[in-house]
């Protein structure tokens, strides 16, 4: 069987792996205090441009996205999304389990419309009955979307406008965020990303990790973080696991070479993919490529290609993902290919 | 100055009041456990037709919401409602704050169609990520509905129905009921409340009461609810305010005449609007009346009558609220006639 | 029957029901927009020497708890009270429904010691484990206590002195307020209250209205509070209900003189009691007394005297409340000395 | 410096990593449904001894009482638990995070006793307000427990016998479970404790695998636990990193064997402190040894010895934990009698 269905099926980079079993035997400080964690977040820090901010790594995205969530906003308040967003979509209710309401506006391909929050803000607070609602209290935003699709600079800084007008913080997901970097389509950096955004999560469990997110505050954390993510039984024991692949992943540029390599492989597979005549649901310049299968082909190739069902597309048709990542070779491009 | 705003801005009917003075220095049980309250229950399990239900006596709607959806829901669970759903609107996220999402469907001037639920359910089954999802574990509807619309007792089967099929209880928001059940278009009595749904509320606030929701439960309530109710700051200490108020409602049917007062004075208000030729944003056939003002007579008007602002229509008209209730007397219809 | 159980077991006072017909066909504002409400506020803070202070009118205690201290913490944080404090032990959990916990103290007869307040601070300070433990975000006291004990002005003082050190704010729970002001042995007055303390509320239900409580914030209310109540189901559509009785409350020093009837009762009925030869719990200053009763003769009183029964003894002995009120008549003292 | 400080101061058992290596390339399906997550769910029940049971796996040990504990409860219910128990203290309010209060027992040197578990439930359902109060949902014990003691056979039985009574389930925070089931103190096996309690979690943490803690239901998970799992940020997309560890542990008895290495040293480290005249805090048959150390020699120890100080003894000694772990070596041990 030859897998696309998503970036996470393959264990970690080799390096990560390499460095565990290096540091196996040392004996050190639990919960986040021993050196590699300390060395990563420096690193992680250095990379983002913002040495003077502070990094938490947690464990994965719905608790990283419910921790954060959940200890940024005041009980009256919401988080605005758009209605593809990961938050009010795929993760159980893990915000609404932190008292908190998911403020939904209409998304265009996944992306959240500058235009579209502001006139959602503006409604907000003209509306007489406002005090009878929750209040927005964050902005979330997926970067890359869960369509794939990417937020250009001038996007970004747009939204930042938007919400720094209505005294927001813009939270990004970044649970994908290697792919976003390293596409062709993408004109800003990671050390751009301190100004584009308050606070942002750089997610590795999808970039060549076992697990692991690392939460990045440019501007420092809220107070006793680090309670809050005990609380959310977000805090490792053996926090060295978090802190030897994050270290790993900043080190000599890794996290942006395996960024790298999925989008080389998502540029081959779009080719193949054209070639065959497969129609896209809709363009994406990251890893992740939706297109739209034919109810019975999609059957017959899934004894051989491991894809994502997405959703229907319309009676006889399916929207299906394939995914590149970190880990995928040429020669299971070239498989795929034959395939199809 | 002249008020159509709202169904609650007068006190109590007048024989509460009596009522409330004559038994005012009887020393009786706390919490519920006077005879006022215990004849209150019997009355309104009498005109439910369910003398082995349960009713439960509460201060206010938005309480009564968080309490009983917040009790009936499992913690993966949330509440299907209509985008204009009260509970998804104007609570405050109260049903957030207990844990759970309101989950939207779109609704038809504010009723929720059995063919639209039907399809949200068959497409959460359906689909093959739903254990990352909140699951359905109720359904909320308003009776009448927020825009004064009202289904009919086949609506409400086919409801019923697919909520049968789908295992989930259906829970009827009757903060106006007394004004639905006094409508000349409505199919169905008190009495059949008990087979059209499985938990429902009588509201009293907006009724003629000074507060007070009487939740009945007619097949039982689920164990512990007066813990519930406590733990959701709901309980009142002295229950003999609600107990009062509803066995005087629920005596020689006052609470249908509170009803057919407001429907009496609400045809007679939709006669003076369409005289005085204001178009209304749609039909409504229970005593909340939605018509399109134009803003600048809009402002004029409202220094001389109080009606409730509801939502933009477009740049230059409004969409607002009039409202009639058990309290409206014709002197007053007669007025707001010379005033439009 | 004659009934000493507790200090809710009539109606309102009278002139509270005179203004409610009075005032009852008067078209108001909702949700605490009229100016009976505002009436009432401007009357509170002036009664408590804090005229740019803020005032919201909540309908129950449990509620008034919860609105509080869920709206005062942060996530990471607890309220810290005695054991006998009521939100730990009979609001049914209502404040770990709020997501925090009730982090406890020994206290001396109900009474939280500022020693041992500082004693906990200190060991939580001092512990290196802290940032795994629910902080401390708040004090908890009761005045009068749940034992009818009162706090006196140096113990207040010393235990805002204890907050002030931590940054803690003391929150005061004055569910019984007006029974304590009364007592011949409280040494401050309602206007000193707000130096006292940061916030508590004047309790209504128990002190001559049919429900409601006075939550003051001397230094102004937490954003959007008014959103929070609506939230936690406090808000009252009527708001009047709320708003004209604490106005009467505190129109010519009802408040105060219903407090000093419970006072004068109170006294009259300990001297019976000890003429009787009944032997007390502890000794309570204010208009709750706790006395022990062996249970054949607790049995045989509880024929024709209902009081309340609080915590065993022992195998042969109860401890139980009789408590006077707002409402209390001499008349009545009289034959509960008969039935002793 | 010579580690004692707990038993998560190493990586994992080499033959994880091993797995690990070897494995990694694999494309496995995420969220646990991989086949080392089968083999893993698999050979827990077999060696449980309920092949029709439940197993789930997740990353850590706050996340999973969480989990389990605000899932099992209804929104009334507490969790009972010793004052010493992890979820009342150590945990950062991640129990009232989900709702529910921790209901408080004193500890017998942080064991439940049945008797004072029965003497609770007996007064709680004697109590006439006890629908003002926190219901009893779970009971909670630690095995070991945070101060290393273990329950009997015996005491199990009789705490389950009590549970029975009250119809309440018996849960098992068996962080350390492989610690107290090596213990030469342990009178039953781990097949036994699907009749000893009603659900367990198997640690790994701390019994050698990176992360982990599989949660065993003997007789069936509750309805829709993997949503649950997910809706508290407990669901690792990377699922094989648990079931590989595991898989592993449960493998030709690593698990059980990782446990007998702990205690034997133990046992060796048992004999140096008692040899060297340091007096026990408390007798403890398991991994964990609390012992009395006077202040200055705790201070001149530390810069060679790392030992997790534990409370304050008196004003000049402080009680510290000394642990062995499966990585303990005997060369170690004899280090640390140098250093004594």
């Amino acid at each position: 069987m030859l897998y696309f269905r998503c970036d996470y099926q393959e264990g970690a980079h080799p390096l990560i792996l390499q460095r565990l079993v290096q540091t196996n035997l040392e004996q050190l400080d639990g919960y986040g205090e021993d050196r590699y964690t300390r060395s990563a977040k420096e690193k992680i820090l250095k990379a983002c441009g913002c040495p003077s901010g502070e990094v938490f790594l947690l464990v994965g995205g719905t608790q990283t996205n419910a921790t954060v969530i959940g200890t940024l906003l005041r009980d009256y308040e919401g988080a605005v999304a758009v209605d593809s967003g990961h938050i009010g979509v795929h993760e159980a209710g893990a915000i609404e389990y932190t008292h908190h309401k998911v403020l939904t506006l209409s998304g265009a391909r996944g992306k959240m419309e500058a235009s579209a929050l502001e006139a959602y803000l503006e409604a907000f607070y003209a509306d007489p009955n406002k005090d009878h609602m929750v209040w927005p209290g964050l902005v979330y935003i997926s970067l890359p979307t869960e369509y794939g699709t990417l937020y250009s600079r001038a996007e970004l800084e747009a939204l930042k406008a938007v919400c720094g007008r209505f005294k927001l913080p813009l939270y990004v997901d970044g649970a994908r965020l290697g792919y976003a970097l390293a596409s062709p389509a993408c004109d800003f950096s990671l050390a751009d990303l301190k100004e584009l955004c308050d606070v942002f999560y750089i997610g590795g469990t999808k970039v060549g990790s076992l697990c692991g997110e690392a939460v990045v505050f440019p501007a420092g954390a809220p107070a006793h973080f680090f309670t809050s993510v005990k609380q959310h039984g977000a805090l490792l024991a053996k926090g060295r696991l978090l802190g030897l692949q994050f270290d790993t992943l900043f080190t000599d540029g890794l996290y942006l070479e395996l960024g790298r390599n999925a989008m080389a492989r998502a540029q081959e597979m779009i080719a193949v993919l054209k070639e065959k005549g497969i129609p896209f649901f809709l363009e994406s310049p990251t890893n992740q490529q939706f297109v739209i299968l034919e109810n019975r082909y999609m059957e017959q190739l899934s004894a051989q290609v491991a894809f994502d069902i997405w959703q229907p597309y319309d009676a006889t048709h399916t929207v299906v993902r394939f995914a590149t990542s970190w880990a995928t070779t040429p020669a299971q491009i070239a498989q795929l290919k034959q395939f199809l």
